[in-house]
């Protein structure tokens, strides 16, 4: 509960799978208070997102308008916000509405037919970087669980790309024989050397993971290394697989602490500098323009 | 319980991870009879391993000798059998013996220095292969879990390298995003096109799975295609990568049933043509040669 949140003008939403989390706003696009929790859509059954809104929520405005974006508006989620189709601004379609919820609106995702793909989440994060650097081009970079790779011109999405890197790495390290020689630490050089050669033999990987068992395994690599050249390897390839799009463009990484440093040193090895730009930030920054769109067509 | 097994002169048991299997032989090499279990060495303490094996075998001569390969001679396992070192004869080391179970011998495993690699139980099926195949010179592809290529050269296997495939099959089938869009079907059609895909891209592979999620759910792709599109990603990026090992060369694969046909098959698309050869007997042959060469010893 806040005080200041009393004169929230609208609630700014960002809600995924697995974390719920709005700030109140004031018209101007200031945050006066933000809360958090861990109702995630994919814990949700449809008539569950209202009371959870309002538990994170308890004490802001009653009828303030709402923004949300994210896999809330997945069919799963509250309400269904189709997919916009690229080539189009990242905030293109019509917010949707929730029907048993008036004062909430959810920005769409995007899809894109060929290849096949799909992102909920990103749209707003992209949207908050061009309305932070107007008439930006290049490519963004969002890490994740799902990594999406997004060409930007002239205000549009053009492409993207969405990698499964952040899964593969949760699957091997929790799941795979290779969680038997993995520990907790970090090494910085390790990570640096794997991502080179993830970068230069991408098609190895299924392969040169086998060498995190088998090197510990036989005293020749230190398993202090190991969680670093897991990330170093997937995200080598992935940056291999990707190099079409950063290849000579402006790139710009929008995520959240350590994993977001971890792409732009990786990139930064490849001669690519990246400007860094904060996820949550992002976020909140796109909600605010999907809200003043919004209020333009009512 | 077999009445021919009476007539043993020594048993063969391949032991792994996840299962047991035992065979009567006579001293030429022929089977009196077999029996197999699920107490593989993943679910068994050091002291559990007697009685498993005295289960399965039940009514089998007591005292005569037991030649046993598989991961019953690692550390965790029965008795470890430490690896020999490539480039040698797959039969290269001395078999290990058990303390509390003196009738018992364990074929070690190999291990390769640079890269990193181990193998345990393979080097068996490859022995066996030889045994039956004097003087074959070439590449033998081991399929499964842990899948293993193998250069093979006078008797000695050269070098090899061991991909994480058959694990990343499953642990993407069932516990990754994907197990959403994945039908029990099989397409061969599908299965042959993603091979060439995974084959020509195989940096891509992080990037082509996502497809697999995002073409169901945009109405794009059918999802009976699901499993044989996954399965020919990961066979065909290892294709590409092993390509340096099985390029121009005399292929054996060694495996059993759908599997080992399915990376025939994969070859085959390639211009490689494999022989097949059948993983069970591989075994038993390989054994029967470790068998021979330690009576010579004795």
């Amino acid at each position: 509960m806040s005080d200041a949140a009393q004169n929230a003008a609208w609630i700014a939403v960002d809600w995924g799978t697995t974390h719920l989390r709005a700030w109140a706003m004031a018209e101007s696009g200031t945050v006066l208070a933000e809360t958090a929790s861990d109702d995630g859509m994919g814990g949700l059954g449809r008539v569950e997102f209202g009371p959870a809104l309002a538990r994170v929520t308890t004490g802001w405005p009653g009828e303030v308008p709402i923004i949300a974006c994210g896999m809330v508006g997945s069919r799963q989620g509250w309400a269904e916000a189709p997919y916009a189709a690229v080539p189009c601004p990242p905030l293109a379609g019509t917010l949707a509405r929730v029907p048993d919820a008036p004062r909430v609106r959810i920005v769409p995702g995007l899809k894109q037919a060929a290849p096949p793909d799909v992102m909920r989440g990103e749209e707003t994060q992209i949207a908050g970087f061009l309305a932070l650097n107007p008439g930006w081009d290049g490519v963004a970079c969002l890490p994740g669980t799902h990594a999406k790779w997004v060409q930007i011109s002239a205000g549009e999405v053009v492409s993207f790309r969405t990698f499964l890197t952040g899964e593969l790495f949760g699957l091997l390290s929790d799941h795979s024989i290779l969680r038997h020689s993995l520990t907790e630490d970090w090494d910085e050089a390790s990570f640096a050397a794997a991502v080179g050669e993830g970068l230069a033999r991408p098609e190895r990987l299924a392969a040169s993971l086998f060498t995190l068992r088998a090197g510990p395994l036989l005293g020749l690599t230190d398993p202090a290394a190991g969680r670093a050249r897991l990330s170093g390897l997937l995200i080598g390839a992935e940056l291999a697989a990707a190099r079409p799009y950063w290849l000579g463009q402006q790139i710009a990484v929008i995520g959240e602490g350590a994993l977001a440093r971890t792409y732009a040193a990786a990139l930064d090895t490849q001669g690519a500098p990246a400007t860094l730009a904060d996820g949550s930030a992002m976020v909140r920054a796109g909600l605010t323009a999907a809200w003043r769109q919004e209020k333009e067509r009512i």
